[in-house]
């Protein structure tokens, strides 16, 4: 049975790989250990799932529970930080995200746990761009959230090259669906949420500009099939493989629920206005084919209206 | 006149850089203020340099040196680390390097100082690669030492786009020359050094990688006309363009200095094989041309010799 440390298991990626891993019949489900920030979520604790209350970037707390569990993987779903803040977040990233994920490494070293799942972002990482975007391309990041990931990445490659470290590095597009609680970042959850509430939904710049959607149950699939497929020392991109308009997605969703509202805003310096993954290596890997985007939205809608009662 | 603050003025660029700025016939010399971690050299300092004590990574200090000087450029030359460490310096390179010039242009941005000229390295910013290197190669730093210059390179660029911030990064290949006192790197005066004291050179791997060595002069005269023409918001490589083993420049030195004496020894996992920069962009902006290597050694050896007496 393999240990997995799932640090982030209680953000949005991190619930959706967690209970993907727990509800879809592998033959020998793994132990995970959820480090979380939030207390609460230690009431749906499973003999199968335990969560730990703490900051990853304590520590004694990463060397306790190595000691404890003897982790085969650590799947690292954290950040502190979301893009659009990136203004003010300079010297915090790297504070909150890049020196405690060195440090995980090092705490890994330390415990001959020898594999890091990381998620990156797509569109942070590889900063504006008019191309079709594959894992090769040169990247320009134009968030101080992106030049953190991207720094992160680096060096989980360095300690690859120089401790044999194992890793998966996913640059994720822009992904939705259930467990997105966020209200600063996922334009589909939000949209959805103000459009099943009645608010009016803010689009910053004309809603022309197209990016690639992923809805958030493909991702998890994704995760457990190059995990148990034993893939390694990749970095892939994660995403639909097509780029549609944010007018699209508000029309698909205008179609299912009624009387949206939208209100049209000035862009922010940090938006990204056009954007596609080339997700070849992907496909050529595991076989993937993204899942029809209208059922996507569908399914969030339904989860976000179960919210609200 | 031009009110320059130099980071790094006490280091092998940075004294060169001031050196060069100070007798060379400018037409209006700058007023330059060197930040310096070594004590001593405030001995040499006249009216158009001085000498301030003191870590840039205190924000203190930088405050109260811009509020005190209205500095229009910064010139940042430090780094506290050197690639052949990075094995141990990773966190050491984020708070040492990375956060500091993330706080020194939050500093800059607060005192209206418009102008950053950033010494990166062609290297260990680029990685590995059998190519030759243009500044839109994709980069893929193989040391702390790279990772955290790219980073920095990477802060620099967003603070261009969301405060305008304006600069010059310089991705330099293998310099040499005087003032080049390091015993970790820079093996073209390590290795003059140890011949002229008839000391074995030590060679990591078989002498035969070849690399892009630049001698300093050129680098001091290429950052002075690119400031002077007021060209910014670029990044250039600044090497020879063309590549020479390690071999070929120890037998240029053994027909110069008699009984020189080389050990191979095994070669370092963060070290390059090949290495070639791409300087057609700096011909094209300032019509360079780099000097004569037999000419740089010769020159670096009397240097060499009369750091000896």
């Amino acid at each position: 049975m393999k240990k997995i440390l799932v640090i982030g298991g209680d953000g949005f990626i991190g619930k959706n790989v967690v209970h993907y891993f727990n509800n879809n019949d592998l033959e020998i489900p793994p132990k995970i250990v959820i480090l979380s920030r939030k207390l609460n979520e230690k009431e749906t604790e499973t003999t199968q799932v335990e969560f730990c209350y703490g900051d990853f970037s304590d520590i004694n707390i990463l060397t306790n529970l190595f000691s404890k569990y003897q982790f085969d993987a650590v799947f690292h779903f954290a950040n502190t930080t979301v893009p659009s803040a990136a203004q003010d977040t300079n010297v915090q990233d790297i504070y909150e995200n890049v020196v405690p994920s060195i440090q995980l490494m090092d705490v890994m070293r330390q415990y001959h746990c020898n594999m890091l799942l990381y998620l990156s972002s797509g569109g942070a990482v590889y900063g504006n761009s008019t191309e079709i975007l594959n894992e090769e391309h040169v990247c320009h990041p134009i968030s101080s959230y992106g030049i953190a990931k991207l720094t992160v990445e680096n060096y989980i490659q360095l300690y690859h090259r120089l401790f044999g470290l194992d890793y998966l590095i996913l640059r994720l597009s822009n992904p939705f669906g259930k467990y997105h609680t966020s209200s600063k970042q996922g334009i589909v959850n939000i949209a959805i949420r103000n459009a099943l509430r009645g608010v009016p939904i803010n689009v910053w710049g004309t809603g022309n500009q197209t990016k690639d959607y992923i809805f958030v149950d493909d991702i998890a699939k994704v995760i457990s099939e190059l995990f148990y497929k034993g893939v390694k020392n990749e970095i892939f991109n994660i995403g639909a493989g097509h780029s549609i308009s944010l007018n699209e997605i508000l029309k698909t969703i205008g179609n299912l629920i009624p009387n949206v509202e939208i209100c049209y805003q000035e862009s922010k310096v940090t938006d990204v206005g056009f954007f596609r993954l080339d997700i070849t290596k992907l496909k050529r890997y595991i076989g993937f084919e993204p899942s029809d985007l209208n059922m996507g939205i569908l399914k969030t809608i339904e989860w976000e209206r179960k919210e609200m009662k």
